[in-house]
């Protein structure tokens, strides 16, 4: 039995967006599954004295630029979100909840919000427009909406996100799969390479 | 007549160095040619508030990691220098002169040192290695010491770097061809896309 993908991601991430839409048929293609790891890239950047991209001088327009590139490339539809970067706490949260209490519905409710997001230009840091994308995805809203408002889920995602840096994440997309690292949807090539031969 | 290829890179860039091992290939096969451009990235790092992955925690050892398996990946001679990253000002004046002087030269020479750093772990800030690298390519030795000792040559590479910088260029290796830009040996695929179809 293989072990699975660790995905690593934010929800404010485009690459891991771009991802996200491809990592199931990649894992499926080799007979892997994906643990999808919902974090908060704040607290790393912070702890490693690094930035958001699309903050730095030059490099931030050429990013946007190469965001809307890589999705034509690719063929994955997207389309710039006018509020970027958000704060991602809520949806991260709503995802924990929902892998611990429904986890047949956290895949297709991580890719509802992404697409919601980065194709319907929906503003995924308001906890309403969660809280809507969830109850279409058949969750219980007004259950989910207390368990966002309890402390644990908040320790759970700070203990996720710290977890995740301990592993060596420091970015997202984030892929590790047998203690094997990969950063960025453009190392997809390479992950698919290592799934097919065990090694690079 | 296609335009050629502005390549930018400095000396102490593993990903500059897989690049320029592939880029001739890459733009004979779409009727380009190649500019080459060595600039030196601290000034432009300094300029935008960025710094050399490799200094980063965490990240510079995934980076060296994804150096390694990147030359796997692509079959290039790598090995990892024991000085790095170095000051790649000589080697870059030099490049800059053999291109004024004896531009039939100069590729080859680029293409050495290079090797002589990646492969060789040759350290390229010494002077004398510069030199005798540039002997061994049948470049005048006594005439590119006297030249690297002029104030001309050093303002031409700040004036280089300068340029660059203004180009949008903030690593290394840089591409623009017509206008459109890619960072990185990863966008390689994209850039070859771009040379096919003249658009992505």
């Amino acid at each position: 039995m293989s072990t699975p993908i660790d995905f690593y991601f934010d929800f404010s991430s485009p690459y891991g967006y771009f991802a996200a839409v491809e990592i199931d048929k990649l894992a499926a293609k080799y007979g892997r599954s994906v643990n999808w790891h919902p974090i908060l890239l704040g607290p790393i950047f912070k702890a490693l004295g690094t930035n958001s991209l699309v903050t730095i001088p030059v490099k931030g327009d050429y990013s946007r630029h190469d965001m809307e590139r890589t999705a034509r490339f690719h063929n994955i539809f997207y389309k710039a979100p006018s509020q970027f970067p958000i704060g991602t706490q809520v949806a991260a949260r709503a995802t924990l909840w929902v892998q611990q209490t429904q986890p047949a519905k956290a895949a297709d409710l991580i890719k509802t919000l992404y697409s919601a997001y980065f194709t319907e230009d929906i503003d995924i840091s308001v906890p309403e427009n969660v809280l809507r994308i969830a109850a279409d995805n058949g969750i219980d809203r007004a259950a989910l909406e207390t368990a966002l408002g309890t402390p644990e889920l908040k320790e759970q995602l700070r203990a996720a996100t710290e977890a995740a840096g301990k592993a060596g994440v420091f970015g997202s997309p984030f892929m590790i799969v047998d203690g094997e690292p990969f950063w960025g949807f453009d190392r997809f090539t390479q992950l698919e390479a290592f799934l097919k031969n065990g090694k690079i």
